[in-house]
């Protein structure tokens, strides 16, 4: 019977590159805002304000992201970390929209989800009608707090907070760095991520994501919650203040780093620095751990099917 | 003399794979617990409340267990994750009553052993009668806290709270996911578990594992401190939501991710992408790797015997 | 002229182990524990009170300790657990009179330059003669706070405690636990101080470290600031509960764990499990690790000589 | 026309390694000073104070940084890790003026950024004119909080803060320390620097990098918001508590390690302990590790230009 029913879900296989990566920045950045906005409203309704509890909650959720996706999106489980990227080529234009809707998508679900996690809540301490934008509304949306912000202030903040995360994240990603271990950068974004939050939360209330912003707003409109555009943060802080950040931070990378190591690189391939055939190695080293990496999978799959 | 003792000492010894399962999820389960109920007295009684303090403890005993049972019985120190990894065939079926049992009375144990540790200050602040199910319970069972909550609720919350971390777990013991430090997965946990503690603190107060609960309502109704049962938070949040979290968290890892990898295994054992003997080189791998383990473990077994 | 110093400092040199392992297990229980008193001291006087920023910092100081000993003595910068590991044959009892000299010693010393640090804020807030074992004793002594113990709850909370951080310490240092990246052990070390001193905080102050302890109070005698020694904690907690726990946490690993495994090995000794020539191919891999980390401390040497 | 824009851009390379340094090390401390300016200015204004989440965003900065600089400049972003270095010849003499250069410019410029992002608050709650030196200035300069110190305390306290955070930074970049992989030390410089902030926060208000204390003075002076020197802070415990921190610091770790290393180095050179032709094996390994970055390097940027 086991076998029957493996049979029926391996009709669910696909090999289309484009819909995994779907699937996956779907599921990443679900798993992510579902985490920052339960943190959110558990330090806002259930616990002490804990701004420190929040930033490594969210920290976590992108660390799973990005070893979820490792593979086959990156899970980059954030619209302006895609953008920076595709204007860099390190991601296919093609792609761009793809990983939008499952970024999108998936932060509308995260956001209706943890809603009704935390609707008895929300109705015992601030009621429903009409307070949804102001109070409520915290809880899934990115905005300033009561401190005094103008818009070209949450725009800059925006630009210095995704910026150095952006640029950190090219920093990582880099396999020259001397950052040896797969296993690093994701500890290493989990670290930045929690950094960047505490650093930027008072301003634009480390915005960061559009694709947790956008959606609340979208679903505390569609409730009938209020005025949800009006403060035009989510245009000036979400949306210009990122996307600008994203990709200042990567092009200060490339142009601060990258850009000087390419002839380097050039030397070293017409084997002026280095005597060995190392083509060849180079090839057996590549199929070693392609090899190393399906056996990995062949054995958990095969005790699946035992 | 001291051989005399070693020689003594060697009558312990088993090569039974079960009973020593039994034993590592017992201790295992035992210290997670015991840190736990520790951290949660020490931040009601003892310091101000400081919930990322006990988040934190419970995913250093968490990492503890896990590197502590890695070889043997790879450290679930928690029915659910037994559970879901039987479900997906990564842990056999026959197993898991012994890991249930070594889990249930781990947290029995460690239940009895913090009461007896914190028992002056249950006394001097709360005393005895009476009042465990309500201030006194809180410290070693998982409970809802004042906020409004339903046991719908709790169900949706402990879902969410353990089918993520279910989820994470699935992607990071997963070798194929380029996180590729065996030491790496163990540190990963202790963060996700920090993670979800912290964004699932209020609803349900985190209830995650049933042999912290359970064992300790059973210990409060042996003892006499009233009614444990009634609130049928012990069915709901503790045993319902975090047994379907846990197979949901896992199942979605195993339809979004490791289903679509089956056939490019396939491919690889085909030798269709790869020319060179993998099969010779992949078994000389597992040699050597097995050669340094057992010369390590010899290496500190022989230091004890000189 | 550099030469001329370089040739001077040369005379410093030592090749006698033992004296290598006084000066290493000094000065890193000097910078655990002038870390953990500034640190005390810091959230007693300077910032609001902060357990968990005291519980990190202890942490990292262990951290650092244990790297920087790692070659010569293994950083044990605590005496209880140099002793549970000279019991377990795994550090030579002729070192233990060496290793104890060290640690009280850095402990001393760490004893007056913290008092001399904080030696103004002492006095301003709660001025010296007859406070220091009240409130100013607390800034570097282990001691209970206002809840109510008795000298039984501490010496079991000790025995919990440092019998947890004991036993992790096995699990970490043992190579067959699949934790395989040297480096890994002493971040896990970092993070399980901090859990057991978060967990352990209320009851006996976390002693944990009698090279903290006792110099302390020796200090607080010498220099006139009354009674140090008749509360008996000194001996409960910090001597009867640490030595106790410690060795009690590692025998328990030992007869989980390790004790299992000596058959397994001689197995693997005798071929029956590899066809490789095991000795021959070991024998490489350690010249290789060995020229490589020669290598490395030569080139650093040479730089140095430039 | 993206191949035209690329090889316009290409015109900015050099190959000119201390023009490369000093742009590092410039960027390196702008986003370590940028994060630590707006983390104090959130935890002043926008949230309640969390001295831990401070220490933390200053931790994850260096870390950043030295991923960032790994390969060129070894990212010191602070002028008196360049100096220590540089008396133990880990740091040529004549790039000491250009990483300091970088470290001020950079300073600088975070001031002034930070500056601008947080105006509005800083003016709402406590206006300009007169007050910059008193509570605005503490949100970018090192300086001491209202607890009575003097002048000889802030220096013993930033001796023993950078001389702990110094010795770590030689503890951890020593590659004989078993501390083996790469992506380890920046990991464990992100704790130690979380640990010397956490525990030396009172007295001299963690100085340590005095390329945050004195353009930020420099600023204040500039924009004519007061006396920002005659406090002397800026000379005792940022300038010469700082440098002679580092300097004994690197020395204690050089006199108490490195140097009782020399012989046994010089032994393995001469191939007493070593049968295996050494010399070539390691040539080799260093070949293909040249390789393998070279290929990674190359990879990415092929990408790019696709």
């Amino acid at each position: 019977m086991a076998q029957i029913a493996y049979q029926f879900l391996s009709k669910f296989k696909t090999k289309n590159l484009l819909y995994q990566q779907f699937i996956i920045e779907l599921v990443g950045t679900f798993i992510l805002i579902v985490l920052i906005d339960n943190a959110v409203a558990t330090y806002t309704f259930g616990h002490p304000s804990d701004h420190f509890a929040i930033a490594t909650t969210a920290g976590v959720g992108l660390y799973i992201a990005v070893v979820f996706g490792a593979t086959v999106s990156a899970g980059h489980v954030n619209p302006v970390v895609t953008f920076a990227l595709a204007t860099l080529r390190k991601c296919p234009w093609k792609s761009v929209p793809v990983y939008f809707a499952g970024q999108f998508i998936g932060g509308f679900a995260a956001t209706v989800v943890s809603f009704a996690n935390q609707r008895l809540a929300i109705v015992a301490r601030s009621g429903l009608n009409g307070t949804f934008p102001s109070k409520t509304a915290s809880l899934f949306m990115s905005n300033p707090g009561i401190r005094p912000v103008d818009h070209e202030t949450v725009i800059l903040d925006q630009v210095l907070c995704v910026g150095i995360l952006m640029f950190a994240i090219m920093v990582l990603i880099d396999g020259s760095n001397n950052h040896n271990s797969k296993s690093a950068t994701p500890f290493g974004l989990l670290f930045v991520l929690i950094a960047v939050i505490l650093a930027f939360g008072s301003n634009a209330g480390a915005a960061i994501n559009p694709a947790r912003d956008l959606p609340a707003r979208l679903f505390g409109f569609m409730i009938g919650l209020g005025d949800m555009w009006s403060d035009m943060f989510w245009l000036t802080a979400s949306t210009i203040g990122t996307f600008l950040g994203a990709v200042v931070g990567a092009w200060t990378y490339y142009l601060t780093v990258e850009i000087h190591r390419i002839n380097d690189n050039a030397d070293l391939r017409n084997g002026s620095a280095n005597d060995l055939n190392l083509t060849e190695l180079r090839t057996t080293l590549d199929k070693l751990e392609a090899l190393v990496d399906a056996e990995k999978g062949l054995k958990s799959h095969t005790k699946l099917l035992d």
